[in-house]
């Protein structure tokens, strides 16, 4: 069914129809198109542009409509006519069965154009706060792993260029992680407070002229505003690669922690157990224990990035107003949404469930000989040599330990001295892994005490209302 | 259903199984995964590593189920429990159930690693197939337009940077197409080749420790040869990323192609008006018919290089061998290889019954006053003015005429003379509109005799079969 | 020169020197390094973790070198010694050189990690002011240019589907990309919000034993905060992906309004001229002014979604902390950031010179024998039929007109009660162009006191500052 | 300078020339412009278009100028002048000042839309050849390596999923990455075949009233042949799609070999020491060696990604023939040629300098506990238990042992007997690593004969001249 099939002298091409329909995935909106119409038909009513009473009865036909479709799909019944070619077409000729020829008058004033991209924006304003309550559960798990473990102070070697670089706090390494999702909550609300404009009213590009009111619909709609200008009302999409951008970029941070999480639970590493529940096996070698999940987090980033790539490339060069090319944004955004949702369900699960390996994490800070290098260069140029020299007299010292294979924990106080009179016997205590990581106390740090405040301000933080 | 439940000591996260249950998909590759699983079976049998007899009773059960799933499918049935996780293990369940414990042995000396690459290269080589057919249907819609338009000799404007440039045929237009598509199925060959190799027998990444003979199972599945390295061979989807790569080269000659198609039909250029069968309407303004189809072609060039950009991203660092990222190549694939199908099939529809306005055309190139420029200074350029000069004064001639509102056309024998006293009568036929085109007579040019040419060559190539 | 050359038994291959060399581009950074650098050895002085007499004599030093650089510049003299790694290397040895071996102490309390990622920050916030600053030239221009044709109402045709729809002043036109390039600054000012954290005192990854100060180093260099976590801090690259994905978001803006300059400058449109100074000719045809810039804009349009694609999938599955990979993302800003302010600079400069044809456009206006159709259907719908018969009615007087080639002003008014007894007399000045643009009143819509008062609030809300 | 100065009222804006002058970076192209510069000449000449001795003098004009840049290149002085807006137009120009007027018939039957296509694929014809040598120079690495530890049957763990699966030879893993090289290189023999097309006669889009040969330029420039259609030949970049493409997937190789490099050389793995000439250190922590060269090549692979994406993005929708955003082709081309070939020069000196460490790889070997166990299951399925009942048994003694905390190795025939009768005495040999690995002796599989069949035919391979 089409809504314009009037003016044309021959029925569509099967292959284009095909080609062409969204229903097959734009079904997706029919709970905020409904909506949307809603608002339509009582807007109409109430600026007299169509009699109240029609208003109602179309009204009244939506609803019906809306717990008819919930009823099929509970059934798991399909409650849409293929033949239809977009959502819009099939909501209308719903109403239609149901109401008759005053369903013909829910359209006036209202283009597909304004209707898609209201639909659109219903639905990534929810899918945003979706997407908020999923960050906020992973932060909490990562919370209470960070918390848990700042207990048992367990300390493990922290990397730069994935070398062992300085000993850090579990729960220091974790709360990382927790800012970089909470950047992407910040990112959200941005995001969501532009999604949250109401386009109904602009109709096909130019407005309309019946007195209709777009403050109104935005209002029932829960938009704080409408639009400003009408052919930019229908053309906008920058919302829509806005999200992406931002879905792309938790996927990002997720793929970066999923990827830890394969790491350290290698043998090689063993910094981490998975638990059962999340993990799977092989087929042909019994012993496997798989992280799955967590590499399919990883392999998914690149998944939205594709996404986010299609619809600026789509977007690239085109001209005002609406043009069919932009049907290929819905596809693109609902895979995004539930990809981005679905991995911050399972990496959260992870998490909570994950046995961090506190044993195992010690073991290679202490059997790793260099770990405490930079204070020995600190302990120097505390004592006012410039740290320029202070480094380099610690790289030989390093190189010396190599060659005898020794770490620095094995050199004895003479030696110690030999490479300098600076060195007196707190050298060793400055060396031992507790102590290293207590002194680094900067704000921000990993030294306990600093993590502790960190762990407060992440909850506080975390519990703030941000104004959007 | 898992293959490997009996590691485990607990049960995987229903949230976990949701995430990374493939069923969904890679159903699609449920003949592939038979057609290879009979030949294994076979290689099995015939190598004296299970029983013949076994080896027959499991070759029988899969085309059973083959039989199955096929009545199921032409009856609108789903064939398959959404409880197994992936193609692979559901058709294993499947033998089960149908020919009992015997069913266990068809994994023998293999893994899912080799199984689901191999279904993978399957898959691709049938779809390489798809689009090279549908690659010749829409050159042949090409190749008939041009020929009919040769006939009439259509000539249009010739633009670069979308500006009228030189007067060309249509015929000559729509040809430079041909050749862009004929590269393209070139591609699609060499891509072929590569993925023609069977991955069978690698195992999970080490080969085995059966006698496998992995040639027999290449040669009954018609593959030319069989992997070199097991672990390569796992780990390899660098076809897949040619594969995607050739088909966003092809999408983006066909948005090209749509791209001209829909600024043809403006109401600016009327050069083509696209069959009713393959336009739409609008839901508010009655008047409109809309390119449709090309604009979503145009649009879904974004979508293919989307998938692209997801597989190389997510192959990007990945280490040796199957990694359980690489699950998410297949819908990138699958949807890819739907994409370009069928935009081609479209593209051919719409060309085939597309009406190129000839008048229109030639009214376009009459109305343009300096489409003839360049044969003005190759006019003086071979009367032994340096090109450069005759290009400068040729200039100066637009300028003029532009000052003044006229056309070249529109010079008179002493005008042209008041420029460059090179100038004689014989200007004035050179630049009729026949006349400049059929000038145009170097190899691979525009005028209608090396047009007869080409169309002569693009059938033979066409014809001709391509060593792959 | 090398900052760790004493830990190694031998010298960095040439090719790897070269390969990994990043002076060539982070030279670009010399400023914000020593701005950031002079913060560093205030604080390491005020916080008495270096003597402050000597925390002079660096800052000192630096700015001394600041000058000098800065004169080397201005007399294209190469300032940088390409024995250096990287900027920072190449600054501490200019200090050496200058001051001696105090210039060894300015490295106490901080790494490379934390030093970079301040320059890049330091850097993308000069970089967000430019650009805002010349998004807002060229909104001045779009408001110009509209200010401008509304006096005169220039009507053109308003376009979906790249098909005439319904007429719209260009006012209103041009005005809807003022709203797009107003949400790219909205975008710029909460990146901007994101990227203005102070990541110095980080130090390699953990933090530092020195009693530092990383809220004093923040408020010196005009930082609202500083980080959280020391690790985050070092890793995070966010907010330059963010960074991206608003040059990305704006440069899509951008290649639609130049894809439209190029198509309004054809023959074919005929909607503007651009002025000579913005335009390029062609070395053979002598007659070509080609609307080069805006072509290139619309291709730079791909490099910045490239260089987006390249930042996400570098970060993709990168672990904590700093990983030389992230060397990679210098480029891709630098680039981007040119190609915007550059893209967003030529714009405007064409904007303010083109000249808008009026008269070509309102010809195209009347020429469309449509253009009023969806007027049609609503005096229809407002005599009570309901919007769909409207709708279909309308289509197929179109229909109708196309068979005898009329336009709907050609039909008598016999004709129109021909079709519905409702027509009447009135039915023809509803159907004169500027009637129809003064009819969509709707707020946002194209009528001309609409466009008015949206000129107003444009020019309220660029000067309202925006808390950012 | 401007090649189609008097075509215009007045100069170039200094902002649109500095945005659009391409001379900074297509100055790469001089030699190729010169060399077909030659070539053009030497045709006209013979055909007779102009004047032998006029070719002859341009021809002599030409080689001196490049001698004279050459001179300057040397000397490291710039020999363009930034007042020229391309390259084509500073070669003419030096022309012009060196041989005077006759210059100008340079450009006869010829535009700057073939001219720059001509260039183009000369570099790229240039850039395959020397990727290919910096493959064989990789490959060549691989095989040295392979070779060497061949000789000591270096075992490692095979990994999938990043865990260990089955133990390999260290020779095998890395022949993997052979056969991905090998691939690679078959895919720039079939880019090279594409790129190998001359489009030079072309001229600006429609060919030329002049008697050109373009089959003679084509010989003289070692192409096999010429274009087929001037239209596709101006327009055409599909060629340097695949050649960013090809590039892309080689990077892709290259990061996961680098990103295994990375994870080998932590102090977990501990597999590899890279040598310290392709190491760098740390500004703070003294004893830091970082596998800095391999991080950028990982880094880098998504940069050469990023190129792709903004070409193909670029090229998307646009219409025939040369339009200017094509301009933005060369940069991507250029920068990924360098960074592709950068990246393969410094990972073959890295893995020829790499000492793998056999020790640690086989102490991993056998501190891993269950690698043996698809030898079980096969152990038994080569007993008559079906494989999947095999497979189940298996992971049962798996999960036993990992309660009490033991390796395969560590069960005494009595516990195995407990498991399954069907366990004898033989089951403990064929557990021993080495046995293991000699197993697995299916074709292309992991058993030391296999892998010095691999050598041989990698080496066959790799000397075997392809035609291209």
């Amino acid at each position: 069914m089409k809504l314009w099939g009037d003016r044309f002298g021959k029925e569509s091409s099967e292959e284009a129809f095909q080609f062409s329909a969204s229903l097959p995935f734009d079904r997706r909106l029919w709970k905020h198109d409904i909506r949307g119409s809603v608002a339509h038909a009582g807007m109409l009513g109430k600026c007299g542009i169509i009699p109240q009473a029609e208003a109602e009865q179309i009204i009244a036909g939506l609803k019906q409509i809306e717990t008819d479709i919930q009823t099929a799909l509970d059934r798991n019944e399909d409650p849409f006519d293929p033949q239809s070619e977009d959502i819009h077409t099939e909501i209308e000729r719903k109403l239609t069965e149901k109401i008759g020829e005053v369903a013909g008058r829910l359209h006036t004033a209202r283009s597909r154009n304004d209707q898609v991209a209201l639909d659109l924006r219903l639905y990534l304003r929810d899918a945003c706060d979706e997407i908020g309550k999923s960050l906020i559960r992973l932060q909490e798990a990562l919370i209470a792993q960070a918390e848990s473990h700042l207990k048992t102070e367990t300390i493990l070697p922290g990397y730069t260029h994935r070398q062992h670089a300085q000993p850090v706090l579990l729960s220091h390494h974790l709360l990382a992680y927790f800012w970089k999702f909470q950047r992407d909550r910040d990112r959200v609300c941005d995001c969501r407070r532009r999604i949250n404009v109401s386009p109904l009213g602009a109709a096909a590009l130019a407005g309309t002229s019946y007195p209709i009111d777009p403050a109104l619909t935005a209002a029932e709609l829960e938009f704080p505003c409408a639009f400003d200008n009408s052919m930019d009302a229908v053309s906008d999409r920058d919302f829509a690669v806005e999200f992406l951008a931002v879905a792309a970029t938790c996927m990002s941070h997720l793929s970066s922690l999923a990827g830890e999480l394969v790491l350290w639970s290698s043998a090689e590493f063993g910094f981490v157990i998975l638990d059962d529940a999340w993990c799977t096996g092989s087929s042909i070698m019994p012993q496997k224990r798989n992280p799955d999940i967590a590499e399919l987090v990883n392999g998914k980033a690149g998944r939205v990035l594709g996404h986010l790539v299609g619809l600026v490339s789509l977007l690239k060069g085109l001209p005002l107003t609406y043009n069919r090319d932009l049907q290929e944004d819905k596809e693109a955004v609902f895979d995004s949404h539930n990809t981005l949702c679905g991995s911050l369900g399972v990496m959260a699960g992870m998490l909570q469930n994950a046995a961090f390996q506190s044993g195992q994490m010690l073991e290679a800070v202490k059997a790793s000989p260099f770990l405490a290098a930079t204070e020995v260069a600190d302990y120097l140029a505390k004592k006012r040599v410039p740290f320029r020299q202070a480094h380099s007299l610690t790289a030989k010292i390093v190189r010396s330990c190599e060659e005898k294979k020794k770490s620095l924990a094995d050199l004895s106080l003479e030696e110690w001295k030999k490479f300098s009179p600076l060195f007196d016997a707190d050298i060793e205590e400055l060396l031992e892994v507790g102590a290293v990581v207590k002194a680094k106390a900067s704000p921000g740090g990993t030294a306990p005490q600093e993590v502790t405040k960190a762990i407060m301000k992440a909850k506080q933080v975390m519990q703030a209302p941000r104004e959007g």
